[in-house]
């Protein structure tokens, strides 16, 4: 382990480029199911160092939607063949508890977990999108404090699942013809209020004991689950001063839950535009904002406000919306940010437009570096999520020319020291229960 | 296209082997989770030509079921990693309609298929394990002839979700700034018995439109549900004249369904154990005998009967059992079989644990080919799923000595010549039901 304490980096490949007009760039690549491309961003990522490669999910769709959502490669599959080309870096996938079966997704997970030798992590989500209800033979989304009720319970299940087989479980004596020690079979059992699962899991305990967990969760419900499971924490900030209150609070939370604030890694998303200087920077980002197209900006803010805005007048000032129980990190970082500058609709809109409501960074490639050093000095964050406006220029330009900025100060590794994502990360492997309970014993 | 029919040939890949001892032999290597072994088998059975690779699945376990069955990778997973490995190969994974969702799995073998450059193929099962329910929340395994109804109203959504995008829906175009085609997107819409359904599915149509179905159903119903969508059916037969009865009464279901009877490929199991000489092979059986638990054999015959036979005699004529509505293929197969031979149970039990109740081929490359050629030249069969007792070296034996005599006699391909599993097995790729509707107009 490093002795001085180190950003951690995740590359966020929203393949289309998160800007809406990122694909039309004449040197951009373009598509989600664009396997090439997506081998890139994470050989590129890994080349940078990063801790992890991060693939974002909805279960649903709409040709307006965000182009780098409208169709793309389902994540499991997508990283089980990016683990492939990459041997070190991280590979996340969001996942919703309110549309799939435990059994089902801890499978996966484990799967990935074991296909990578310990590189998985799971985005855990309550599912933001209401329109994937509608997919799941479901007349509604479940309301958001039932939403966080089923995550909670779905997550314990899961880890429950991962548990089913401790790790020296699987002998395969020839011997002996002992192929599993059944002495070593966990029956979870589990009875709850949204499941009823018996167990076990026909997967061996993962390399990593679970996979990583990931929460995005930003109201006081989200907070706490992130609080109590969470091993990164992503978020959308847009000030210092906000970003280290969020932190503040979220670390106090983890306290409360009894838990060790070192192992909750709070990585805000970050958008940045490299340029020869900060003029040049702000060229390229107006460029992106003269392909971008309107009906689909507007469609990204409503889909992250939670409301339809379409029927409001874009040149008055951005009318104050009630919470609306979907995406809060963003409807408040926006509508904070709305009221802060005086923004009206088609303000907000074109500034969503470019990064989703992420904290945009524009400038040479010590600004940017600056930028991130600014908050991760102030205990703001631990590391950010970079969320490259085009593939594969915009994310190449980080690695090539930010990276080494960050390296040169002391700030990020310039190798990795371990093989696993918690290794990365500096984060423990969860012992087995029963592996826990015997080491208590032997102590005692 | 080849000018005379040929065979078409699967490797069925229970990685600690098919008989329940296989693992144990001095030069086996165990294990469904063992990457390199997968790899290599996958490899192997490329280089071998075959048309598939083929993974059961489960959605339950026990310490004392199949051992190949106890730990194992996830199917799609899994499969995603060895597209990469591969080049020609089909990639089959076994997965219920009984236990997950149509939007989820759809979009898994979307994305496998599009991973692979069209070289998925799912193996519907209606769930023959009813120790699955426990994990997911049911408190029963639905009846046959509901799991069955379940079945084909899932195959439809899948099929209906597969169509949300037309082949050339996605548009990218920089200029014009159309990232997708919006009138070439279909709503899907479904309300039925069990499902309701909306679309579309985020995932573009897939290569082969389709992936290729499978189905291994036997009973009445089992098999309609073949005749109405599979395109290859796996099948447990002993002998030729129930094999060919059983060929011929699909055929008929076939043409019932007005379908093309050349798109039905049907591929019993059968379990090679190649020597050189037949008592060489039936040598390797015995040892392998000598190897076999007899607890795990029984339970592996008990679940394949569909009742828990352990309160039984081992010395007394097989039980004669009512069906037991779980794996008809086995059970009907199994029995007759004990009653042609007049077998005990501890025989019958013996028999299954080497090949599940699969047609066991044993003596030298010629002698194996020529039960199947035997089989295949009669019409009793398209191809078989080779089902190796053994893992590396029954599937090596197989490839490196069976498969050339299979090529000299002209019966099985020397280069495979598409690149999708639909090319090797010379079946259609399903138009789009809309371009399906444009070419009928245009040639009106
Ligand atoms: C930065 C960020 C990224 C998110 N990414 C996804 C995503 O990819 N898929 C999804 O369904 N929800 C996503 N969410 C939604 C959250 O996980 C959460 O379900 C939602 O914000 C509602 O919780 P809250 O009210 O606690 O904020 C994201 C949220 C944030 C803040
Ligand atoms: C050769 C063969 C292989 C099968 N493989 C699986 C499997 O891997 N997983 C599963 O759940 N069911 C499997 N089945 C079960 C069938 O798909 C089907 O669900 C079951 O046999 C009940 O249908 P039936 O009564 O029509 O035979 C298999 C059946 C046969 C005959």
């Amino acid at each position: 382990m490093a002795s001085t304490k180190m950003m951690h980096l995740g590359a966020f490949a929203l393949a289309s480029g998160h800007h809406v007009a990122g694909w039309r760039l004449p040197g951009a690549q373009a598509g989600s199911e664009n396997l090439e491309l997506l081998k890139h961003i994470a050989m590129t990522a890994e080349r940078g160092k990063f801790d992890l490669f991060f693939l974002a999910d909805a279960l649903n769709t709409s040709p307006t939607m965000h182009p780098s959502m409208v169709v793309r490669l389902e994540p499991l599959t997508l990283l089980s063949v990016l683990s492939t080309v990459t041997s070190r870096i991280g590979l996340a996938a969001t996942a919703s508890t309110t549309y799939s079966e435990p059994y089902n997704l801890a499978r996966l997970f484990a799967s990935l977990d074991h296909l990578s030798g310990g590189r998985a992590a799971w985005n855990i989500v309550a599912g933001a999108f209401p329109a994937a209800a509608a997919n799941f033979s479901l007349k509604e989304h479940p309301e958001h404090s039932e939403r966080y009720r089923i995550a909670a319970e779905f997550v314990e299940v899961a880890k429950g699942l991962w548990n089913s087989w401790e790790d020296d479980a699987v002998v395969m004596d020839k011997d002996s013809g002992v192929y599993v020690d059944a002495a070593k079979m966990h029956v979870l059992d589990h009875h709850g209020a949204h499941f009823n699962v018996k167990g076990p899991l026909n997967i061996s305990r993962p390399p990593q004991g679970y996979p990583v967990f990931i929460q995005a969760g930003a109201s006081d419900t989200g907070r706490d689950l992130a609080a109590s499971v969470a091993e990164i924490v992503f978020a959308v900030l847009q000030d210092l001063d906000t970003a280290k209150a969020f932190a503040d609070d979220l670390r106090g939370r983890v306290r409360k839950f009894g838990r060790n604030v070192d192992h909750l890694k709070i990585m805000p998303g970050v958008c940045p535009i490299v340029g020869e200087s900060e003029k040049d920077a702000r060229a390229k980002l107006a460029e992106l904002g003269a392909r971008a197209d309107a009906a689909t900006s507007l469609r990204v803010l409503s889909e992250r406000m939670g409301h339809d805005l379409s029927a409001f007048d874009l040149d008055a000032p951005m009318p104050q919306l009630p919470p609306s129980g979907m995406m809060q990190g963003h409807a408040v970082t926006l509508a904070a940010l709305a009221a802060r500058d005086g923004l009206t609709l088609r303000e907000l809109r074109d500034f969503t437009s470019a990064a989703m409501g992420h904290r945009l960074l524009l400038g040479t490639p010590e600004q940017i570096a600056d930028g991130l050093e600014e908050w991760f000095v102030a205990g703001a964050a631990d590391g950010f999520n970079v969320m490259p406006p085009w593939f594969p220029g915009a994310l190449d330009d980080f690695v090539d020319h930010v990276v080494p900025v960050l390296q040169k100060r002391g700030l990020f590794r310039t190798e990795y020291e371990g093989t696993t994502l918690r290794d990365h990360l500096g984060l423990p492997r969860p012992a087995h229960p029963a592996a826990a309970v015997a080491a208590t014993n032997a102590a005692e």
